[in-house]
């Protein structure tokens, strides 16, 4: 092999030899990128493509990519990039307006899901910590994708889009603390204290940073900006405002999106629409790298048991109702019409999911077939809502896109 | 420690366990935007603030962040796309016009610190092949660094950057041949046919992509577009395009970034500026950890004997001093204050000159007091250099920073 060839892998950077940045961009994006337009042709969403574009890459069939760290930091930063500009286009008084709709969507959709993958599995005979634990991957809803097909299509105005969003926070807090609950029964020690303070600073966190967050960017900002001299001063802010949210929600025991979320409103009244168009960049470039983690996760393997294909097929049946039916009957006063899109836009468990079998596995307590089943479950409940999520808006008009907001 | 805080680090993502992402980007990016804000309080470049706030939070100061594989690659997509934004700015017809000068700029930007770092380290005392190489790590500038000054000061259309830009490109792929020599004759084995070989690679993909990579963008984007269907089409045919050319650039032999400078260049023409300003919040995002990671490297603890201190003080002067006058000559057709900008242009080594001082402290041609003598260079010579940009570029009328190329 010539010379030339052996040098630019490593002719790049100096840091020790990484894999090849670009080729693996490529081959991620572009890959999502056809299977997003093989699918909009189909009239199928296009993120459902790049889905599974991960599932094609991944381990199951081709094998060219294998979940890395890189990889993983870009689908982070991605969904956070994508929940921060979602929550731009909020407003928080909206979404403590519908706060007790959205409690209710919350609570049912926790509860439904929780007891049906819990019956499930006691049914088919598993211990009962395993049980437990299958439940709760069942409970928490990724809301990275729901908002990806709301902001896609501009629907994020929407009344159904502003339960979805609350409910999702506030399931996001709920699943924290069910989490909590199942690994401190799992370690056989329950310590109702403890419990309690991770609940008491993950709701104080999050209502709080709702509640005065956007007030106080609104007085905090326009100062900085005055005396700032640095370049894209506004941009600066809303980055350092998004990962300072994402690190104190981690702190406070809620996932780093959520925290995204939150800066994203607190910010929605103080930012220039050009703020949005660079953070649209991002996740322009970098939500295909979180959604072909999801699929780089789905194991096919598992499925060579026909007992595992029966319970996947179950289990997946069953997250898709259960929160269907749990999350609609909460939204339920707001007429039949919008809880069937409340309930669909819901069901997504995505890498929610994955980390509590994950924890599972971890733990000891669900063998790896049943962790597969529960993988199976995250991941195809994201390839499945989006279309009953389109189904569930036919007619109803459709806004403008967030991807062109500040320009045409 | 309460349950909630051992959970959100692994609780976001399935893969396994990586670094605390949102921490880290929030302490770079921070630090980062702090010291530019500093920095240009004292009248002095940004971006040198944020090289050194790779040195504060490196190994040899704080030691908060170790340069690891998310970082470099989040500074390999920053400088990505940092060279695409500036070769969207570029016509390669203008590239192709000044190609006389440029050339004899990038050759005598080549020879004079070959031959001075070869110089001084045989009267040092240094043996004759690891002279060579600590000439070879002072021939190549990297231009991330001058680009970024180029176009927030909205300069990229001046003449002398035109000639910067040209000769960066030749440069790059001169600086190739002369790794591929040196490191041929490190491993004693000097393949005529394979060195040949390299070249022809890496001269005919730079050209002809240079000369018609505008004319075959011009017809297929327009057509691409018209066909396809899933959301920002021309963003992703430009990433796409991007990471391709990167790639072929590399199995060319040349440096990735070269591959999207020629990228941007062959879509100027076809993109509209809404692509500019996805891009732009990319490359904004980003390029504060390419800056950071070159500050990361600098190791100050090689400086505790009073010799090695010496010589990298000389080996500084010497790296700017060449630059300064070999490519001035080469610019001197242009008038003296054209020289002088195109001299303190080429000035900045970065990345590359630490890539080659690794090679030879891989091969075992040069010990590790003499690497971190070229790595302090290597950094040294990018603080170094936009002050003197900036002082060349004294009086010249400064034109609309590429920041804000699509608003206002």
């Amino acid at each position: 092999m010539p010379l030339g060839y052996g040098i630019p892998a490593f002719f790049f950077f100096a840091a020790p030899a990484s894999d090849n940045v670009p080729l693996e961009m490529l081959a991620v994006f572009g890959v999502a990128k056809l299977l997003a337009e093989l699918f909009e042709r189909m009239h199928q969403p296009g993120l459902v493509g790049e889905i599974l574009a991960g599932v094609l890459l991944g381990p199951s069939l081709l094998g060219w990519i294998q979940p890395n760290q890189v990889l993983t930091s870009l689908a982070e930063l991605g969904v956070l990039f994508l929940l921060f500009r979602v929550g731009l286009e909020v407003k928080s008084s909206e979404l403590v307006r519908v706060g007790k709709t959205a409690s209710l969507v919350a609570l049912l959709g926790i509860l439904v899901p929780f007891l049906l993958g819990w019956g499930i599995l006691r049914l088919w005979g598993a211990p009962s910590i395993e049980s437990i634990f299958v439940g709760a991957a069942m409970v928490a809803t990724s809301v990275g994708i729901t908002a990806q097909v709301l902001a896609a299509k501009g629907l994020l105005d929407h009344a159904a889009s502003k339960i979805i969003l609350a409910a999702a926070v506030i399931d996001d807090v709920l699943g924290l603390i069910v989490l909590a609950i199942v690994s401190s029964m799992a370690r056989g020690e329950i310590n109702v204290a403890e419990l309690v303070f991770t609940a008491v600073a993950a709701i104080g966190f999050t209502f709080v940073v709702a509640k005065w967050g956007s007030r106080a960017m609104g007085t905090v900002v326009p100062h900085i900006e005055q005396r700032l001299k640095a370049g894209e001063v506004q941009f600066n802010v809303a980055v350092i405002v998004l990962f300072g949210l994402a690190v104190l929600a981690m702190y406070a025991g809620v996932a780093a999106i959520i925290g995204a979320f939150l800066a994203g409103m607190a910010l929605s009244d103080s930012l220039q629409p050009r703020v949005q168009d660079l953070t649209h960049g991002v996740s322009e470039l970098l939500v295909p790298f979180f959604l072909v983690g999801i699929g780089l996760h789905l194991d096919l393997s598992v499925f060579s048991q026909t007992d595992t294909l029966l319970l996947s097929a179950v289990i997946l049946v069953a997250a898709v109702l259960s929160k269907l039916v749990g999350c609609g009957l909460g939204a339920l006063s707001m007429g039949s019409a919008d809880a069937f899109r409340v309930g669909a836009g819901m069901i997504p468990r995505g890498e929610v999911g994955m980390v509590v079998a994950q924890i599972g596995l971890n733990l000891g307590v669900i063998p790896p077939p049943v962790y597969g089943v529960a993988v199976f479950m995250a991941v195809l409940t994201t390839v499945v809502a989006p279309p009953l999520l389109n189904l569930s808006f036919r007619g109803v008009p459709v806004g403008r896109p967030v991807e062109r907001f500040s320009i045409d």
